[in-house]
């Protein structure tokens, strides 16, 4: 189990004990994460996961039906949170260019602390239903960013000559980069990372 | 096969026929690529790329000796012409604020040239040998961005209040994102595709 995951599951969910020894719910669902990671959730066997769970498949699926059913809350816990971040105030107060700031703050901030999931999020290529509905929930986000991006160029806060849908593809490009090389034992903490991501994103590299 | 991969063996490359009905050897490396992209390296068996092909497995051991040596290729395509970025003229002349600049236009020219290669080519995770030797490949290249980023620092082009790691990693974030939404057939072409990400990456969103 990695650093960022042990520390995931430190939270207050992994209360949500089963009154057995072992692994509780959340932790199953963390660590089935990881190896969806590390083999691809495709070529991940219901066998291979209860190995690494040290459960016997019967147990496993006595705390989640399928490996669908755990794909789905994995992907469920990442698009939640991100879209969450558009339900908070600050998303909503000031201009559209302060707007767009909290929202990619935001996601900046979900990216570290739910690292393993949003990982897994950005890896899903449409091969299930399951996998087509977060697509979908991926869309509908980045098709309020863009918005946002829009009212932004419409008030006269965000440059014009790009425009608003590859400014949004561009802006997550960066922000989703983070699950390539961010490490939590890292020197840089969320707050440093996402005050550099805004300064590249708003007033980019080059001195002035 | 997709419409990207199809532009792409139109190229000079696909003249080398082995004088056999179907598939010439490039193609044959194309339609690999495109079917790892679907189903996942791992996840694709040398039946199942025989079958897309129209071939027996044989002749397709004819033409490569595996389906690592597909990958070898494949990720030595991509490598290869980021790496021939950096020994352009131009990734040397100037000051390395304009080499920098230089190097990212390259780097989005390749991307869109090998579109289905570069993709190929990010989703590896390190999970053999041939893998692994890809990643250093690719580490070497950041590597010699960063070193491009930080000359530029030095001689005071580009902002010293970021890294100059995390901003290689944040401009190549924007870069790579390319491969997830770029699509040949859109309205935009590789040179505007390139100088919004040049725009973003050194002068910001932000108006001013």
């Amino acid at each position: 189990m990695s650093a960022s995951s042990s520390e995931e599951s430190a939270g207050p969910a992994s209360t949500v004990r089963r009154g057995r020894p072992g692994y509780d719910q959340r932790q199953i669902l963390e660590i089935a994460v990881q190896v969806f990671i590390e083999q691809g959730y495709d070529a991940t066997s219901v066998s291979s996961l209860a190995d690494r769970l040290g459960l016997s498949k019967s147990a496993l699926y006595h705390h989640y039906a399928s490996k669908e059913r755990l794909l789905e809350l994995a992907l469920d816990e990442a698009m939640g949170a991100l879209e969450a971040v558009l339900l908070e105030p600050g998303a909503a107060a000031g201009s559209a260019g302060e707007q767009l700031e909290h929202v990619l703050r935001g996601a900046v901030r979900v990216l570290v602390d739910k690292l393993s999931y949003v990982t897994l999020l950005l890896r899903v290529r449409g091969n299930s239903d399951i996998e087509r509905a977060a697509l979908a929930r991926r869309r509908g986000f980045d098709d309020q960013v863009t918005q946002l991006v829009r009212a932004a160029q419409a008030e006269g806060t965000v440059r014009t000559d790009i425009g608003a849908a590859v400014a949004t593809r561009l802006l997550f490009g960066m922000v989703n980069s983070i699950v390539e090389w961010y490490r939590p034992s890292g020197p840089e903490g969320a707050t440093e990372l996402a005050d550099d991501v805004l300064t590249v994103a708003l007033d980019g590299l080059r001195t002035r």
